[in-house]
Order: structure tokens, then C-alpha cells, then sequence
């Protein structure tokens, strides 16, 4: 057998009817838990290997750190008395970021109970549009859109192994891949690849293309936002809340594909 | 212009190139507040349309209620000066399930800062387990396993106007549709057909087979199990931690489809 080629594959065995049990591969999913400056702050379900981009960007999208500059340390557990080491990421914010993160999760934790499915702990209605950095749709050729979920699925090393985990790719307007990550949540490929610009000190991405290969939800295109992303393409659908926050703020395209693809206007 | 035909349906307008702007359909994604016994839970980003089901899913599969017989009730918000009433539901318990209740909640509030993606105000990973009543995988040939998801495309009405929806359907072992339900969420798809057997008195599910149109995470295999299914199919991929969450638990298939789909073993 060989080894395991990457954090995000797991080996397992499958039955198929006229071949018998043999090998596959199935893509990692594994709890993470972020520590901000020593407080639990969440858990998400994600495939491993790309925590620091992860929790970066995590924090920068949910409007916790403002920029680079706010983060002080991204760091793994090295507790061996940990519960699960390996699923823990430390991040420790700048002293002069403290009191922004404070106004953020007050708002939060003063409401949360049991708190929130993909919505990262908002328990009321109130809490769940964040505060958005000023952005523009950007005209971008259809024909240059429709090309590029081929371009980036030849770097989804992932799906090719498994056949099933989410992609978020970004682009420059001339259709340059710049970045992809993989993830079995979409909103953390979204993350990973965030922040993984962000680590670069390469945000905002105003002049940049943002793809991805499942739907367009409200969490998605608010991430982007945050990113202040000009042109977001779903290879899935668009849902309704996704098309009116990307109204006048970013063009937003969806089924795009060889051929296929259209902008809500 | 007709007028929309569902609460889960929203019009918008699409430019297509050589077809000009047209209307199209997208898939409602609106937030909805569940408040428990008049405290904020949860906000969860759904379709409406099944709000009721949808609440009583999710309470049931979360492990916060236990039965039909410890809600009182399920109503909807009915306070002209709410903020968004639409997009609220009230949830009462009988006294007598209160304290099981609070045991529940306690563990997580003790400790939920921001709390999390999909994984419903767990900030630590101690927490990413709920307690799992029996249940034993059941043999269902894969002939018959490999039929269903045409059986329920035929009924998946959001998807057909749309192209992008998530569902999750039941079936008795003969393979007969018991039931399906359609929401932006793979979870709550999985919630609102537990929630509407749950309200039938019609749980558990142990001689049942659940369908989910998406992959299987750890999330939908936890819920499956809450509500003790022997089967569990997707279409698309499973993940690692479904996988071994299913082990022993369910029988779980994957890419399930004509002339396709496998079990892991």
C-alpha cells in the first residue's frame, strides 16, 4: 500500500458488486477547533492541512480581525495533554486589536445560546448582516468566466482522488489562476483561500476573480465581500439572499461551465 | 407574469448572452430564528415554507428534545414589532422537559463564545459528540438502493425550477417514498423530513432508508442516527468521519445512482 498522499485523504474500503471490497479514497473531514487569545471561539468540520490559512481567514471574513496587522501569532497546539491536539489552532491577536474583537463578540456572545449552522454563532436576525467594506461589480468578459472552472478542476488534486469535496479558486482578470483550496466545506475553501492572501498581505482582492465549484449562498458571497471580490462565479446555483447582497456590490454569476453560465442583473 | 408558485421559489432576472435579460428562478434562502421557551437558539439559513417540521428537526437531531410528547408547542411569530416575524418560530416545551433541556444547553453555553459552522454552538471539540441512541446497520439490496434517487428527482419540485437545491427523502425497505423534503441547506433537508415524521409520531426510523441529494458529512450521518436509520445513501461522496461515525452504526452508501454506488465496509 502507499502511503497517504496528503492530509485530506483518507483510505477506506468500499463494496462494489462484481469487484469485492477493495481500497478507496475519501476526503478527510476532521473538527477544528480556533482559540482566540486562549477562548475556545469555534468548531468547524474541515478537511486538514491548511489551518493557519483556515483560521485566518475565518477570522478576517467573520469582521473579528481587520487585517494582517491585528494578528500577532498563528500557532499549533503543543500541548500533549491536549483533548485532541491536532485539531487545535491558536491564534493571539495584537493588544491594539483586543478591543475590536471584544466589540464583535459581545454583540455575539451576550445573545448566543446554542448558536448557529453555518451562520458561526448568530442567534438572532439582528446579528447576521455584518458590516461590509465598500465594493463594486467589475465587468468581466462571459466567455473568459466560462473557461476558468475547467482551468482550476485540473488543480483540484482532492476531487480527483475522492470525487466529492468542495473548490475555491482565485483568479486574476486575465484569467491566471492565482490560488486554490480545497475544503469538504465550502465556506472554508473560501476561508483557506482568504486567508491564505491575507498571510501575503495581498487583500484587499479588488482586481480579482473569485470561483467556486458549488453554490453561491449568503455566507459565500458575504465572505467575498469582506474580501471586497469584485466578480464571484458558483459552477452550482445561486440562492435569493446571495443574489441581493451581490446586487450593486459585486457581479455575481452561476452554472457557469464550457458554454454555460449567466449574470443576475 | 405568473405569480411565485411556492414560498421557496424567488424570481429574479438573468442576462444570457444572445438571449438578453429573462427571468429566471432561484431557490429562497432566508434566516430563521428559532427561539426556545422565548430564548434565541439558533438562526439556521433555510427555505421557508416548513418552518414547523424544520424547528422540530432540528431539536430532535441536536438531542435538545427527546420526543414528540416534551413540546407543547410550535408557533409562529405573530408580534407585529419583531424585527423580521416571517423569519421567526417559537418553540415551547412541557415542564417536565425542561430540565433535560437545560442539561443539554448547559454544556454548550458554559463554553460557546462565537460558536460554529454547521456544528450548532459547539466551541470545543469535547463537544462535537452527541450521545447516540442504538442502532445497527440493516442490508438492503444495492439494486434496489441504486433506483432511489430517480424515484425522488421525480419529486423534487424547487429543484426542477431552479437547478439548485439540496434534498433529503425517506423510503420504506420495499423502496417506497415516504416522504422528501427541499432546502438550501443539506442539513436542514435532513431536519425538516426528521421533524415531519417526528411531528407523524412517526419515529424512530429503523426500518427506514434515507436519501440525501448532496455528499454525507458528519453532520447528516449524526442526524440519520438520532433518529436510529438503518440506511443511509448520497449521491455524491462521503467523508471521512461519516465514514467512521457510520461504522457498525448504519449501513452508509455513496455516489448512489443508475448503475452506480458502493458501501463502505
Amino acid at each position: 500500500m502507499a502511503t497517504d498522499p496528503s492530509p485530506g485523504l483518507e483510505r477506506v474500503r468500499v463494496d462494489r458488486p462484481g469487484r469485492g471490497v477493495e481500497d478507496d479514497w475519501v476526503a478527510v473531514e476532521e473538527p477544528l477547533e480556533i482559540r482566540l487569545d486562549d477562548e475556545p471561539l469555534v468548531v468547524t468540520m474541515r478537511t486538514p492541512g491548511r489551518d493557519r490559512q483556515l483560521a485566518a481567514g475565518f477570522l478576517f471574513t467573520e469582521g473579528i480581525v481587520e487585517g494582517l496587522d491585528q494578528i500577532e501569532a498563528i500557532e499549533p497546539c503543543v500541548d500533549p495533554m491536549a483533548y485532541d491536539p491536532d485539531n487545535v489552532v491558536f491564534v493571539r491577536l495584537r493588544e491594539d486589536a483586543k478591543r475590536h474583537r471584544d466589540q464583535v463578540l459581545k454583540v455575539r456572545r451576550d445573545f448566543t445560546a446554542v448558536a448557529a449552522c453555518g451562520l458561526c454563532g448568530k442567534a438572532r436576525l439582528e446579528d447576521l448582516y455584518q458590516r461590509l467594506p465598500e465594493s463594486r461589480p467589475l465587468d468581466v468578459a462571459l466567455e473568459l468566466l466560462r473557461r476558468l472552472p475547467e482551468r482550476m478542476r485540473r488543480s483540484q488534486a482532492l476531487f480527483d482522488k475522492t470525487g466529492g469535496i468542495h473548490a475555491a479558486a482565485l483568479f486574476d482578470l486575465d484569467g491566471e489562476m492565482l490560488g486554490l483550496e480545497e475544503d469538504v466545506g465550502r465556506h472554508n475553501a473560501v476561508d483557506k483561500l482568504i486567508g491564505r492572501f491575507l498571510l501575503d498581505g495581498a487583500l484587499p482582492l479588488e482586481e480579482r476573480i473569485l470561483i467556486v465549484s458549488a453554490r453561491a449562498g449568503f455566507e459565500i458571497v458575504q465572505k467575498a465581500l469582506m474580501a471586497q471580490v469584485p466578480v464571484l462565479g458558483s459552477v452550482g446555483a445561486a440562492s435569493s439572499l446571495a443574489v441581493s447582497l451581490a446586487r450593486d456590490r459585486m457581479a455575481l454569476y452561476s452554472f457557469l461551465g464550457n458554454g454555460r453560465g449567466h449574470r443576475y442583473v
